[in-house]
């Protein structure tokens, strides 16, 4: 079965990380997937929430937005209806978790590392290119502490990717644009460490459930994809 | 290895479904698993969301909230504080998504049904605690609705529980307790059909990432559970 | 004239107050009169508010909240609607207000309790309902700090009681059930100690205006429900 | 026992009724009773609440404030704290309700008065001598409705004022200034019609609980400080 | 060109300035531009912003409101609907960067004053009146603290007054009226020094854009009306 | 006087204007001035605000936001804490005011403009780059509607440029970074139509007050700069 692109079921779309967006960010990354477009934006504070003071330890948390006109119909800015939405919420704290599997706390000291992933263009699987950009933007702005002597060893123990997947017609495909997101019977996040090992899946029925054949079979696509993303990830920070 | 309260680790806590608990709602069902105690309250109402008019089909929705002690130590309420947690949205979606796997929306007519899922009392696995009873509550409210012939066949095409499970000090364990749930690497909540298929898998390493090996055997435990909690569903409903 | 549910005018209807409902709570209780089902949990903390600081003297105060679908038809949560009520604000107020009478801020030490009130199911009083269950559950929570020596001395100077009243069908009546309380030419609270004090008094017109005589009626009936209640209290608390 | 100012324990502050204070309100009113000063502005609409359509019936409510300099500290705006405090909310449907004790709905046809009550300074008893001065703008705003034959005959069936009184030093005394309010023991407020019923009568216990005595003393200073204001809002429209 | 109340077109509306309005503010002028009434109040606060502590340097704010019935049809309060509006934002800003202009921070040592300027009614250059009667209250405010050697020398290192003008039917015209300033093509407002140099300068083209012999034109009126002003607030000060 | 990047006092920065930077918006522009970035994209809804409805006239608006961390340091998202600020709604206010300034309402029919101005990177004047992007986002969302023949007639009847100047170190200058601008005594932003009128003149004293001169040169300064930016927007068009 053809895709709308001509891609084959397992292909991921053209990836690009850009490194370097912003000038003020001490980490700052621009990630495309196809028509996907996130700026990811490292902010290294000295300092750690409240609940987390004393402790020696770091934290690394994220905050993800949508601009108004990513989409093909604008919506209202969160800002203006004076309230987070529920998917906002869920998607910030999915990037939070998942950047935290691979970071360290006691290496990175009584620091913060905040990071704002905006989406300034959505074309489908935008949470996932957000984690595969910002663990590039966080990985730039612990190299920046590291130079200014800011921690104590390596807070960073590993990578972290993401793509989406999902049953199109049948067919379990990598990579979903926004097209074959909203024709989906099951939709899946895989968000994986460099090293092969799961950080979070989720899997959920669209249309129908899903037996257990098919859940394996989206976990492969998922596997392999996080495994290409790693190694453009590490392209990118050579 | 023994759990805190002698269970085997394939072995639920004591659960018990009690209908009829509110005087008022179309369905209620209060949910107990072992210390666990959810308030589900179905509410009919014969109109749907405005996006939803003319199109003579239904909505199921869902929202999740805690009484402020329900946990061991006090919570601010979200009333109060002015806004609603990302928690707490992300856990109302998950319940609304999970229901309306088992929902034929042209059978429902434009009618809707709204589960409310009050945590009276909070011991672990409250969201899928909160899932189990809600599908018994729905059960009621459209039992309720076809007595009175708002309906066009049955708009209940299955039913749908859930579990959580977990790996804690190395061993997959069923429906964690709290004090498990604090020291679990691994997390996962499974819903599914009663006809034995996925409505949704959400795993999260808590801990450490986890391997395909144990994603295998959580899914092994949570389907062992959502089977027992289907058994008990349609007994309750008997 | 009979009442709807063969009550005489000056009686209450059946009122069962459940103490320890609540795992965690320092004190809670289940409270019912009829239909009216409160869930009243007291929280100890060691700390006072801001204002309160470095005085030597303690606090407490209650939230008054009600579930979607205690009532007939389903009310929206103020936590999605982002605000508090004036109805709940008043009857928080009140609440807190009425428990502080029997209460010696000094012999409480820097200490705070606060007693939530969530209505379960509502069919009229459960303000007064809530008032009448939250000194149990501060009783509770008082003795439970005792025990822990946190306090100089017993904060409790006495005990609190309430009972709404009203004129239906030009009939002074104790105990309003809601369609009664809807039919209603007058409307009051009343709050008294167990020594047989007024704490509050709130009379309202709802329909016309009321004379001196009719005030006097309600308060005598309003004397007798609280005497009785008191004893209740009295003995469940034994 | 004397008064701050003078007064005997039976005697009200100068008390002035300023009618047309404002250029733009259908009815305004500038009313002080001492150093207390509010200003009532009554504002017609040709429409009712969305509940309230099609009934045939008017509607009548009021909002209640204060300036932030009002008071001998500032306070913050509620504007900018963006809510209602609970204060507020009580003292606007208090308001609200004892003017509504005057009014014939389907006299008013469907229209609405809104009776803005502002305190631009405050020395006591602010939300009584809201209450009596936006019986007067109301009265106001009805005869330029009237004069308009938007009614259907007087919709006004009375006329409504309202007094503090309160026990200070254990002596009853009539309409408190701030100084007597913060040390009151006993704290009432009395709505009545001006033909000598009561629309709403509540008494709190500042300090101490009050027997039956007390409160009917408290009771007969209302109805005569009432009497009296009543007597000066006739001749204000006279 | 006549005007509607017979001014020529460089003449103002006649301007009162009352000083001591309230009892409580340190500072207070209830000033009057023809119809428009604002309410100025500053309050003294022996302490500053979070931001400014231990500079050693005072700070001055305001806020500008107005009342629902202030204008000629009402408006819904900012504190029901839960925040503030552009217009208020934008006008609070005006009017604190203004008064700034005249203060000497280091004379006022780390203490603040605000100022609230509430408009009663509104017939058009609300916030030019509101700036103009703010310098009157604020420098009594300074009196007050440097007769309590509060202030290290005198914080006031000038005065500060404020005038709209606009282009009207072609004719440029000095502080609009209401139905002037709707119907003004261009509009202006001016805040000037007492020693003539500008303090802001604010052009809007409303209905064509304007040429610079228009904006010179309105410039000559502005500060010949500003000069006006600034004899007033002396007089009013002396 | 030397500028920190070598600029003459009367000379821009380099401005670039990319059309077309977004795939779903009606028209986009990624615009910048130096180191400012801002991306403006133009949503044409068919419809327009309910109180133009049925006047057979448009609407054109605008929306400013900056992303968290587009400047130094990092700013928390005004969707996180719930409410815009004070310098967002003015700015966003002036956006709208000064498109509108080149629009034919009638020409434009019952539809609606929303121009959204996102600074991804702060460095000065985003505000007057955000107009000059905006009108080029704007007239090519025109075009789009104009080929679909959504319009009568042409509803652009001219353009808007703006630039920021200010008087730094006594010296005039235009197009301020934000070096320039934190160290300006004034700082004046003009807004002008392509036919060389003003739209919008904001003059600001920040250190202390200017003089008719300095206004003046302030002036000459943007009518020049304006001119540029017009004859730059021109050929982006071309």
């Amino acid at each position: 079965m053809a895709r709308a692109d001509g891609r084959s079921p397992d292909q991921l779309r053209p990836v690009t990380i850009t490194r370097g967006w912003l000038a003020h960010a001490e980490g700052s990354v621009l990630v495309e997937f196809g028509g996907t477009r996130v700026l990811c934006a490292a902010s290294v504070q000295d300092s750690v929430p409240r609940w987390r003071r004393g402790s020696g330890q770091g934290w690394v948390t994220a905050e993800y937005a949508m601009l108004p006109r990513a989409t093909n119909t604008r919506n209202d800015r969160e800002s203006v209806r004076g309230k987070i939405g529920g998917r906002t919420h869920e998607i910030s704290r999915l990037i939070g978790r998942s950047l935290r599997a691979c970071v360290d706390y006691k290496a990175l000291g009584e620091n913060s590392v905040i990071i704002d992933c905006d989406v300034l263009q959505a074309d489908g699987g935008t949470r996932t290119a957000a984690i595969t950009g910002a663990y590039v933007a966080l990985a730039d702005a612990v190299a920046w502490m590291r130079a200014r002597k800011m921690c104590a060893g390596d807070p960073l123990i590993g990578s972290v990717a993401a793509v989406s997947v999902g049953v199109v017609g049948s067919t379990p495909m990598l990579d979903l644009c926004y097209t074959e997101d909203v024709a989906a019977e099951t939709d899946m996040n895989v968000v994986m460490t460099g090293s092969g090992e799961f950080v979070e899946v989720q899997g959920t029925a669209e249309g129908k459930p899903f037996d257990r054949d098919a859940l394996n079979e989206l976990l492969d696509l998922g596997i392999a994809g996080c495994s290409e993303l790693t190694r453009m990830q590490r392209e990118a920070l050579a």
